[in-house]
Order: C-alpha cells, then sequence, then structure tokens
C-alpha cells in the first residue's frame, strides 16, 4: 500500500472502467445527460476537445483541404446506393419520420400524424453519402481535382451500451472526405491523413501510437484500404485513435463523381475519406490519466497554469491579489509551443486545498498558489502534475522567486510534455510482445488471469476470405482482435503463427475498446 | 445605365431578392443539398462563418463564459414544462421516433416497427430546457453562480420557405445560457451580451446595427424581455442579427435551478440566453454586397489578400511563381487587426481574368495580380474590392513597387474595413425617418410604390394587451413589425402614434427578414 492520500477513491490497477468512469466524473469532463446514449460535455472535457480542434484543424488547413458544412439530416435513398456501405451503417440510426407535434389532449404531445415525412431523414452516422452528392456537383474537370473537403460535426450512430468519450450515441468528430484524379493519388492522401493524425497523436496529445493497415475484416464498410493509428491504454487494452481510409471508385460510382480526365475521357474519382472524433479524450484519460485524476498534456490543456491565491476574507486579501495579477500578467507574456500562454487566476471563493485538488483531478499542468509567507519573500508555490508526489508522499511544492517561476513556465510545460509523452511510449513498448510464434503461447500470454498484458506483433500469411474469418473467429474467443500491420514493423521471417504458411508481414493483436 | 460590366446578371436595384440569391451562388458561400431545407455551406461561406466563430468566440471567453456542448435530442417532455415555451417552439420540429432500419424487402429500407422509441425524441431548436437540466444539477449554493455557459452547434427548426442562410431548416448558431443569483445580475448579463453583439457586428462584420428592447409582442417565447441588434439591409429592410434575452425565474422553475442564498433560503436563480446564426451570413450579404458580388470586410475574409500569377504554361512561369512566393512570405510577416495577415497564393490552372472575377465575386478585400511586366519592374497590380471601378468604367489597379504594396498591407485593409463600416453607417442613417406622426403618414412612407423607404423611428405610448395586438395588427396590414427600441434613441416628447396618448419612448417601425 502506497502512504499517498491519492485523490481518486478506485485505483487504475484494481478496477480500471471503475477508475475511468471516476476520472471522468472527478476531472469534470462530461457526464451522463438524462437522453439516451448522449452525454454533456463539461466545460474543461469541451475546453480539451477545443484545443484538440484547434490543432488538428491548423493541420487540416496547411493541407490545403477546405473546411465546409453539410446537412445533419441523409435521405434514406443515400444509404441503399453503395451496397457494402449499407450493410455496415444501416442497422442503428436516429431516423426522423416527422416533423411537427400537436397536444395529445393530456396535457402532452404527440408527433402529428399530419406531418409525416413522405421519405424517412437519418441523422447522419457519417457523410460520404452526402459529401458525395456534392462532390458530384462540384466534379467536372480533372482540374477540379484534387478536392479535399472537411467537416466539423455531431455525428450520431445509436448505440444501446455507452461509455463517456468511448461510446455514445452522438458524437462530434471531424471528417475528411477528399477526391483524386488517380489512385496514386488518392494514396498519397490517404497516408498524409494517417501521418497527420500520428503526429497530432504524439506530438500534441502526447498519446503514442502504431500507424498502419487493418485486415480486410477490419475496413471501413465499403473501402479498400483502411489505416490506423492504435494507442495502447494503461490496461494493456487498444484504442483505435484515427482512421483514414482509400475508398477506391465505389463511393465515386455511388454518388456519380466523375470527371473528364487529361485525355477527354470520363473517368470515375478516387476517394478518400479520414476522420476523428471525441473518442480521443477516452484516448487522453486511459494513457495520461493516475490515481489522482486526469494529466492533461501542456499543448491541449486548456489552461496551462492555475493560479491560486490563498484568500482568507481579510484586509490582506487585496495586495494578495494584485501580486497574483501581476504575476498572470508577467506569464501571460510568456510562449510555449508557438502560442501564448494560458493561465487562469481562480479567484473563486473557497478553501485553497481544495481547489488544488479540484486543478490536480483536472489535470492542469501546472499550479501556483501564492499564501501571505510566498508574497512577503517575493516567492511562490510551485507544483508540476506529472510530479505530484514527492519521496515523503507530500505534493512536491517548490518555492521558486516570482520572475524565476514566470521565466522558466515556458521550459517547464516544454519538459511536462516531453516527459508525459516519453512515459507513455516506456510503458507502452515494455508491452508489445514480439516473440509469440504459437497459437497456444498466444492463448497464455493474453490468459484471463494474465493481468493486463500488452498487445503481440506476431507473424502472418496475410489471409484472405474464409480462410481469414476462421483466424478472425479463433481469436474472438479470446476476445481478441487484429489491431493494425505496422508500417515500422520489421519484415516477415517466419511462418504465419495461424496458418503456418510462410508470413508475409507483422500484425498486431490485442483486446481493444 | 452604367458602362461598367459588373460581374453579376442581376442589379440589386431592379430584383433585390433574385440578386441575393445569385449573389450565394456566385460567391460560392451556399447551395441546396437536395435535403429539404438543409443547404451545403461551401468553403468559402463556410470560411467567413470560421472567421465569425473566432472572434465571437474570444469576446465570449474574455466574458467569463465557459463553451460546453449539450445533446442533440431533447426529449418530449422537456418542452411540455414551460408553457409559453411550448407555445412558440412546439410546432415545427424534426422528431425522431425510430433507432433502427430493416430492409423492406423491395431493395430499400424502413424504419423497424420493432425500434420504435417510447418517447419521440426532438432535434433540437434551441437548448434551454436541456441545459436547464444539467444547471439544475450544478447549481446548489450562491457560490455556484453567476454559471456561464454557451454552446455553438447546429439546431434544426422544421421551415416550409426556406432561404439560404436566413430561413433554412438547419441552421448553425452559439446560444449562451448564464444563470444568476438576482434579477439585477441577470439583466447586467443581458446587457453585456447585446453590446457584445453590437461591437462584434460593428467592429468585425462591420455592420451597423441598432441596440434596443423588442416590444412585447416580439419577445422569445417565455421571456421578460428580449434585447436585439437590428440591421438595416441595402433594400431598407431589418434584419435581426442577435438576442439577448432576461428570462427571469420562469425557466428555472420549469428545469428547477434553485440554490441556497447567502441566506440560507431556497431561491430560484434567474436565466438569461443570448444567440447569433449564420443568418449574419446573409446580413453580411445584404449590407456589403453590390453588383459584383460580395464583399468581405478584412476581420472576418478568410482570404484578406489573394495574389494571382499570370501563369502562361511556358519557362516564365517559374520565375514568375518564385516573385509571387516571395511577395507570400514577405506580406504574411505582416499583421493587421492583431492577427497575421491570411495571404492565398492562388497558382490552380486558368487564366487569370477569370480568377480575378472569382475572388471578386467571393468579396476577397484585395487582389493582387502579377504579370512578367509587373515582375521585371519589381511592382504588382493590387486592387481594391471596395473601390472597384474607376472613372472610366475599368477595374481600378494601382501599380506599386512590391516592397511598398507589402508595407502598406495593414493600412490599406484597416482603410478597406473602416470605410465599409462608415459608408453601411452613410447609407442606413440616411434611411432612418424621424419625422413621423401619424399613421397615415407611416403608411404613405411605406407605401407599396415607394421604393425601398427604410426604417421610422416613431413615438409611442408602449401599449400593452390586447391594445398593443391592435397596433401590431394594424402594422401587419402594411406588413410592417417593431423592430426594437433603440437605447440610444431620443427622449420621447409628443402623443403615441398610434393612440394619441402622451409616448414614453421611440420605436423602431419597419418590414423585415
Amino acid at each position: 500500500m502506497s502512504a499517498i492520500r491519492h485523490a481518486l477513491t478506485t485505483r487504475r490497477a484494481d478496477d480500471f472502467a471503475g477508475w475511468y468512469q471516476e476520472v471522468v466524473s472527478a476531472a469534470d469532463l462530461a457526464e451522463e445527460s438524462g437522453v439516451r446514449g448522449c452525454m454533456v460535455i463539461k466545460p474543461w472535457g469541451y475546453g480539451i476537445w477545443e484545443r484538440m480542434q484547434r490543432l488538428l484543424d491548423a493541420r487540416i488547413k496547411d493541407a490545403g483541404v477546405d473546411n465546409a458544412y453539410f446537412p445533419l439530416f441523409i435521405p434514406l435513398a443515400n444509404f441503399t446506393r453503395e451496397a457494402a456501405h449499407v450493410e455496415g451503417f444501416a442497422k442503428e440510426m436516429a431516423v426522423v419520420t416527422h416533423h411537427r407535434l400537436i397536444a395529445d389532449g393530456k396535457g402532452g404531445l404527440v408527433p402529428d400524424p399530419e406531418a409525416k415525412l413522405e421519405e424517412p431523414l437519418i441523422v447522419r452516422p457519417t457523410s460520404e453519402t452526402i459529401i458525395g452528392d456534392a462532390m458530384a456537383r462540384w466534379v467536372q474537370s480533372w482540374r477540379d481535382l484534387p478536392l479535399k473537403i472537411n467537416q466539423w460535426a455531431n455525428v450520431v450512430r445509436w448505440e444501446m451500451r455507452t461509455r463517456m468519450f468511448l461510446r455514445t450515441s452522438e458524437f462530434l468528430w471531424q471528417e475528411g472526405h477528399t477526391a483524386h484524379e488517380t489512385s496514386e493519388d488518392a494514396r498519397i492522401e490517404t497516408m498524409r491523413a494517417l501521418e497527420m493524425y500520428r503526429a497530432f497523436a504524439q506530438d500534441q496529445c502526447a498519446i503514442p501510437v502504431i500507424a498502419g493497415e487493418k485486415p480486410e475484416n477490419e475496413r471501413f464498410p465499403g473501402a479498400v484500404e483502411t489505416w490506423s493509428i492504435e494507442a495502447m491504454m494503461q490496461d494493456g487494452k487498444a484504442l483505435q485513435a484515427g482512421t483514414s481510409h482509400y475508398l477506391g471508385t465505389s463511393f465515386a460510382d455511388a454518388s456519380g463523381i466523375r470527371f473528364q480526365d487529361r485525355e477527354g475521357t470520363q473517368q470515375l474519382a478516387h476517394t478518400v475519406s479520414w476522420g476523428m472524433s471525441t473518442r480521443m479524450i477516452g484516448g487522453l484519460i486511459m494513457t495520461h490519466g493516475d490515481d489522482d485524476g486526469l494529466r492533461v498534456p501542456p499543448q491541449i490543456a486548456p489552461w496551462q497554469v492555475v493560479i491560486l491565491p490563498m484568500l482568507r476574507g481579510d484586509d490582506g486579501d487585496a495586495a494578495l491579489l494584485e501580486y497574483c495579477e501581476a504575476l498572470k500578467i508577467a506569464a501571460t507574456k510568456e510562449w510555449a509551443f508557438d502560442e501564448k500562454l494560458r493561465i487562469l487566476l481562480d479567484s473563486r471563493p473557497g478553501k485553497v486545498a481544495a481547489k488544488r485538488w479540484d486543478w490536480v483531478r483536472r489535470g492542469a499542468p501546472v499550479i501556483i498558489e501564492v499564501g501571505p509567507r510566498d508574497m512577503e519573500q517575493g516567492r511562490v508555490s510551485l507544483l508540476r502534475r506529472d510530479r505530484l508526489w514527492n519521496a515523503a508522499g507530500k505534493a512536491d511544492f517548490t518555492n521558486p522567486q516570482r520572475e524565476e517561476a514566470t521565466g522558466s513556465l515556458s521550459a517547464v510545460l516544454a519538459d511536462i510534455q516531453a516527459s508525459m509523452f516519453a512515459g507513455a511510449v516506456e510503458q507502452r513498448d515494455a508491452r508489445i510482445e514480439r516473440g509469440i510464434t504459437g497459437f497456444e503461447q498466444l492463448a497464455a500470454f493474453f490468459a484471463e488471469d494474465q493481468h493486463q498484458p500488452g498487445w503481440a506483433e506476431v507473424q502472418w500469411a496475410r489471409p484472405t476470405g474464409t480462410e481469414l474469418e476462421q483466424v478472425v473467429e479463433r481469436l474472438k474467443a479470446l476476445k481478441l482482435t487484429f489491431r493494425n500491420v505496422p508500417l515500422d514493423a520489421a519484415a516477415a521471417d517466419g511462418p504465419c503463427l495461424f496458418t503456418g504458411a510462410p508470413a508475409v508481414e507483422r500484425i498486431l493483436v490485442a483486446r481493444a475498446y
């Protein structure tokens, strides 16, 4: 038992799922809304999403992709055009059937039978078909290509069992949709988006990921190739944190995205789609959370530094507030990661210790407390969220001069960002097993009594069709799934773990969210 | 007849509604989506919305309001709690009744009768009730107040006759919702939001507005007071461009937002809501558009400067592109309105004259063309969108040295912003008639054969109830509405135009969108 009195009730090691729920609540990220399957994203959780949006959006714009906005509602007919896509999506969706309510005569309201839609509308679960319709209007010639569009939007996929940020009926995401002249151009865009997600996850969210191609059975419905970034959570499970799909010409065919090529011949465009969602916040929690709550990497923290004055409700408060205001103004002139620092002076009523633990649970990277003694000495008390406890089991405050503290904030934040990423890489790498060659050995590695085993990278012969289905079933019996074939994996040099045939590549096997 | 060959087919003066539609299309702002009542907001239109969002969001954050996100779906029961609110909203709304589709046996899909929702869900037309539910959970004590929340979201109000940006079934907006200890605090917030919209509209969108209180009959359903900013369009009609509502305690009562006050007594919170939507883009078009398309004020232009190289598909292109790249890099180092300049080098294939007119129609504030002769002389050809034509009816290019051009861009953009606003103010002020004292005179001013009359500011006794209804009916017969009682109107000093009783204030009368 640790001597430390941690800020959460549930320990990660004891009950990971319960711990996750407690972090979501204790860090003020989100809560149940009372509407089935939908959550309320609270200000601190939404602030993290806004930071993610701003950073990823800059990368999207840099790539020459334009943001646009398409209808929330999709006509039913759109879903029946692309056969594989229907299979994958036309199941659990919200269906709008009426456009008016009338009084039911008992003080309530009911859908007006007179206002039934001729054709029901679907609340978008994804926008390939509606954006495809627009692209068909916008593309006539090869000169109109590439056409690169992104949408930030809410989407709905009806879910029976929900889990905040990881699986909710409504969620927020961005969906990139691009159309190209050639298969080669489309594949280059597919890989550009994948690399964009990898860099965003690692360099900004401090979440290490492995980029690779999904096997056939895990492809997006209708796609030719699906690529993903996969992150390892602290319980050893995998989380797919972003995907990029090369869709070939089938979506273009279904939507009629045709163009006159350089030789004057009509061709179908090659399309690509790529997406990242509020799921990333779930990944953030399970990568960086600890037994004291969330830790937010400085680049995506809504507030990077929170200043807490020890107000006592007496005459001394005015001078203390002034001291803190000066500190805030000085610190706001500093920059980190090419942006001005984001500093909150939290002078709401309440005890400073209670407020400190609120901000620890939320995961603000740096907390600065200022009491009357600090002020007398021209100092502050500074706490790094990534190094919360000292050897004696106390909150590990340092006590620098005020000017020294403000001058060092930029470097401190950069150091927190780097050390959070390095720590997560180290944890992850220690748990990827590359030596497994037989199925029994694989089963043993993932045995139920094995505590949080991690991932296995195994050699395989890339079976297809029925042969692949059989392999997938065998894995499913162990609650395992294929994640992806890592881009940077070593070459195959032995037999396929599943079929014994000569392996052609290496693939990750894991339990997953 | 003007000798100028304008870039649009329809003249504002001939057919304002037709001209509006042509601008929406010719400036690449939006188009019909094929989904009833829903539009596609195209990249240039969405880019303008993103700029509006960013600028208004900064003001919202500066006021200590936190962004958050609430469910798209609202349970039916929420709508029956606040009687006046039901009256106002529970009519034309999208109703979700099923959560699954099944095959109809004829190759199509239908809602699955097995997956009918026990209680239908409404796609939010506004979020007072769902945010009220959350506030009821978050507020216990006076220490939790004020609670200030904002949401950027899509909302749906089923519309039979739609008009892009002005009236569509789905639109984008922000809705601020705040809860306060006292009526006084809530009224202060109501006015803060109103002033925020006034400053945003005028100082950033260059749209002159009049801020004032709506009369009783124009209040938000359930509100105690509704305030608005009203802008005059070039056809003389009014557009309500932002509203702020003091809701009293009735919404708090319906949602159960109660708190223990400083004396330990349970009290209802006083709530406020305020909103601004993509309608503002409609206001932008009708304030700043001309017979050559849209003019976008520099502060909200996605690209402030567009550089067009005169490429000829020969060996000279490389040097010309290099010259333009250098120009772009130099210009990107300049700042305007406390932000780096936004510069596009548009080197897509196509003739420069065609591209110039594309950007004129879209309304980019400054267009810089560079041909081989410009390059030889170290010069550029610069066109201001707000001064497009010279006296000879030609595009009014100036021909500065390259360094002079880049060095002056910041000042040029500031001048365009200021002159667009000043021009709009001048047009508006000339068309507000303050001398009308009788109803016949009012009717004559707004007579059908009167071309685009403008607004009348008249004295009234602020009748209420049935008396007000009668006045509203008389105005309605002339297609007129009350807009607001301007905050800065002169004091009343005569009889009420409608009742003859001593007037208490002045109110704007106008046709409106």
